[in-house]
This record gives structure tokens, sequence and C-alpha cells, in this order.
């Protein structure tokens, strides 16, 4: 199969994109990548790397959208940016899917312009991966819809379900509502209609009803769903605290230590290591035709390489199926 | 001065609320607590505590709001609930605060009831006080208002200030509103009307403008400010990563230790002490008549202790009139 990868997003520009590349193709025997970016910056970095021959190939693309753009401008002034030429790549069949660590509104702008949507989708949604005390959970959406319709998150948990069934082989995943408490009727409309058209559909003995914030990382349910704006400020704020703690434990526990500080320090490595967004591999944006997978813009070598061994993942299982299938069982008074 | 005691409310009945007050009474002299509650459940309590002669009253309730119950219904069905009969002490000027570990949505159903607003407030919102990298900051509203309007937004952003600078101690608060990215025209309407109206307020040179999850416990700001339904999720979204980051931080981290394993955790209970919520000291909805001070359903007599303490603060620094004052320099076009 083939991946294109936006080159030029990301913090750090061509050079880790490069790198995951030589990583995930090391694991995944097939994938090929198709490098989207700048030629000239491109090709020294691919002669360093000497990666597989016959399994990368260079698209040229001569503009870049900035991390700060705004996403509209940028696909009206930029058609040649590097994410948009991904885009088109995957709309032309010339590949199965695009990773980019580039801004995340431009992502998703390219695939909301593209218009191609899967069969019965009303608006793609973007699913990320948490840890939590059971494992892990799906959240979706984590801000591509910052202020959807209640039939937009009922179709954001038939896909998270699909997803966390074929992607984190989760046999009968549950799902739960994000709300400001468990009963019935708390919150915004938005959230009292969506809780209803859940107890009417064919989820609802997977759905086991509201949830609070602090039920997630407890592991109450395999699947969050959730308004793109809370879902975006979930996940940075998740970020951010995971961050302060090991912070705080750092300097107040472990710099206490006198003897086994060393010892201590490692194990915060290798748990930092295990529990970072790096590992996690990106962040799929479901519900459009083909694979895209939206990356942390800091993302090093590791992230890309897990990003892109995600996106062979989603090609291989065939997740795009089974989604429109799941989505053509929902009673068509939702769709 | 005076603070009512919602004695009947949280997870674990009368007896933290009578230790809580006991030891809020020896750490501020000037304070007298009514405990309002169940004489019958209360006055065997208050034999065992011995508190100081004439420092402590009862007034009798003969109901209860359950934890579960729907606020607005428990407000109608029950006027001789306690939280209801706090706030009407406060109402009829025989007390000057209160404290609640009880429903939340049933404390602030007794406020918005009684419609009794400070001059000039729209709408009350409920500030919390988190930790960050820096010391401390304020996040409102958390949960009284879930679906606000602009106007809201902006009161929340004048009063969390007057909060973080007479209660926190801060000179000169900055602001930030909460949203999916840091440029403007970011986020849904409510975002980008809210960020209008702080740039067109007196407010305008302390907001830095919008502000990420991640943001927070860097220290980004001292005032953040969003809807009561992101905040609701971001407090409890907070608890919960902070207890799962501790969690693993003991299983993967101290429990490999060999030596000094009993010293690491030790010093892991000191820092839950000191960043855990029953060391903040309540939420106070902020926008009310009187001072109104609500608890963690969970607290013990250490939460409700320092929650009694900071209802004192607010008195003592005449913390509504500063917010009068401050709601009266905004033009009055967004009054």
């Amino acid at each position: 199969m083939r991946i294109a990868l936006d080159t030029m997003g990301g913090d750090h520009g061509p050079a880790p994109n490069v790198g995951g590349a030589a990583l995930a193709l090391a694991t995944n025997p097939d994938l090929t990548v198709v490098l989207v970016g700048d030629r000239a910056q491109l090709e020294p970095l691919l002669a360093a790397a000497s990666l597989p021959i016959g399994r990368v190939e260079v698209v040229h693309a001569a503009q870049v959208v900035e991390m700060k753009e705004k996403p509209g401008e940028a696909f009206r002034r930029k058609p040649d940016a590097s994410v948009f030429r991904a885009w088109q790549l995957m709309a032309t069949g010339q590949v199965d899917g695009l990773v980019s660590a580039g801004n995340t509104g431009a992502v998703v702008a390219g695939g909301l312009m593209s218009r191609r949507f899967l069969k019965g989708v009303h608006r793609p949604g973007i699913a990320t991966v948490m840890p939590n005390a059971k494992g892990r959970c799906v959240i979706m959406d984590v801000g591509a819809n910052v202020f959807p319709q209640p039939r937009h998150l009922l179709q954001y948990g038939v896909m998270g379900s699909v997803f966390a069934r074929y992607i984190l082989n989760i046999e009968r995943p549950t799902l739960g509502l994000m709300n400001v408490g468990e009963e019935e009727g708390k919150g915004h409309d938005l959230a009292q209609k969506t809780f209803e058209l859940f107890r009417a559909s064919p989820l609802n003995d997977r759905f086991v009803g509201n949830i609070e914030g602090r039920d997630i990382h407890r592991g109450a349910v395999d699947v969050v769903v959730t308004d793109g704006f809370t879902g975006n400020v979930m996940l940075k704020l998740s970020e951010g605290v995971l961050e302060f703690v090991l912070g705080i434990v750092n300097q107040e526990v472990i710099g206490a230590l006198q003897v086994e500080r060393e010892q201590a320090q490692l194990a915060m490595k290798a748990l930092i290591a295990k529990y970072h967004y790096s590992a996690v591999g990106g962040a799929p944006l479901l519900g459009v035709e083909g694979v895209c997978i939206i990356c942390h813009g800091s993302s090093k070598d590791n992230a890309i390489a897990s990003a892109l061994g995600v996106a062979a993942l989603n090609v291989r299982v065939k997740l795009n199926e089974k989604i429109v299938a799941s989505l053509d069982a929902l009673p068509s008074g939702d769709e």
C-alpha cells in the first residue's frame, strides 16, 4: 500500500518525516511512502538516510502551510501546498492514505473541501486514543467540528466504536457521552438531544449514558463522544496535566531520593515514553474516503513512524468499509 | 462573621462537616458557624466534638437534597432542605456566607432562584482555583452556566480577576479565553464573540487572547475564562488525569524502588496533600449577594475547614464590593 507523507508540516520541517518514514518502512514490509514536499530539501535527507529502493517516492510541492496560517485562506491561496497535494494524491487514487504533522486546521480543511466523505457521513471528525487505567480509549471529536449537531455526535459514536473494535481490538466497545453530570437530562441542549439519539439507536445497549471528566482516565468507557470544542480542550488539557504532574513528581519525589534517584529517573523516562502522545500514533480524521492521520506538530521520528504504521493498519483492516456498514445500520431518520 | 454550613450535603453526611467546623473555628477567631441540618443527627456529633461555646449554632432543616436529585425539582419539592435553608439564612441577613458539599446543582439553583444577584451581574458563575507551574490560577465558569452568552463570559473575566487579585493576591492578573487554538478567529461563535468583547473592554491590556488546554498548567494566565460546560469537564478531567498519573507513577516508578520506596511514598503523600482539591478550599459561586462556597461531594474535615476559611476570607476582604465596582467600570453596552 501507498501512504503520502506531508513532509513540510510540523514544527521541525522535513527531517523527522524522512526519519519516521525510514523507521516505518523497516517495520511495515507492505508499505510504500510518498514524500510530498520541497524536492530540494528532501533529496539531501534521502541521500543520507539510505531508504529501501523502490519503496520511497518524492512528489514535489512548492508551497507550505505555516502552523499559524488560517486554514481556509491557505486552501485558497496555496493550492500547491504539500498538505493539499497529499489530499489530491488520495483523491486521484494514487495513495491509500496520508499522514501530516502540519497545521491541523489545514489538514482537516483539505478533507472537508474535497467533499469526498464516506457514504452516509454528515461530517468527518477527529478521533484520538488516550491511555486510561484499563488500557486505552477513543475520544471523538477532538477538533474537526467545534459546533456539531446531535446527529454528528451519533455518527462519531459509530465511527469511534468501529475504530476501537478494529484498531484497538476491543471486542464490544462501550460508549459514553461527555457531560457535566451522570444523570439523564444534564448539560446543554446538544448533550440532551444527543443522549436521546443514542438511547434510540442500535448503539443503546453499549451506551452507558453521560460520563464526567474524571471517568475517562478511570476507564469508564471505551469510546468517549464529544463535540470538537470540548474534545480539543480535553486533549490538550490532558497533555498539560500529564506534563505538570510528571514535573512536580520529578521535583518533589524523585528529587528527594538519595540512593535510587537515577533508577527512578530511568523508570520515569520509560513511563513518559509509554504514555506520551508520540506513542499513540496520531489522530485519524474519520469519515473521509481514504485514510488521514493527523500528528502533533512537535512530532519526532518515532511519532511519525507510528502514525504511518496506524495509517497502514487502517488500510489493511479496511476500516472505511466497516464504518460505512455500521452507519448503514442506523435508523434512516438519523442519517 | 457568621457562615452557614449545609451539614447534610456531601457523600459522607454530617460528620466531616462538624469536624471541618471544629478545625475552622480553631484557626478563624472571628468566625461563628451555623450548622444547618437534622438536629437529631447533629447533636451527638456536637457533644463529642466539644466546640467553642457561643460560636456554633444549629438551625434545624428536616429535608435533604440527595446527590443525584434534579436541582429544579428538589427546589420545588423540598423547601426545608438544608441547602435551601442556608440560602434563606443568607437572604434574610442572618449569615454572611454559606458552604455546602452537597449536590452542586442544588447549591447553584438555590442561588439562581433567590435572584439576589450582585448589581450589574447577568448570571452568577462558579470559579475554581487550580495549581499550575507558576502557582495557582482561577478558572471560571466550571458549571453554573453551561450555555452562556458572550456578555456572561466577559463578566466571568471581571469576577475571576477580582477573585485572583484579592483572594490569591495576584497583583495584576492576566486573562485568557479557553479555545481550540491561539489565533484570533478560532473556535465557535461564542468564543469568537467573547474574544471581541474582551478586546473592546477595559480588561484588554491584561487579556492575552485565546489559550489552549495545555497552557493552563504551564501557568500561561492567572484567569481562564470558559463556558460552564467546558469548564466542568476541564475541572473533573484534571482530577482524573492527576489521579491516573499518580497511580502509574506509584506502580511503575515508586514500585520499582528497593531501598527508598517508603521515603518516596511519603513524598508522594505530601505531594497529593498539596495538590489535591481538598487543599483548594472549595469553589465560590461568584455574582450573588453574600458568599457561597461549593465543596467537592467527597470532602473530608480538612476540605470543609478550608472552604469555611475561604468563605471567611471572602467576607473579610469585601470581595463583592470589589466585584460590583469592577463590573461598573465596564462600558454600558456590555452590561
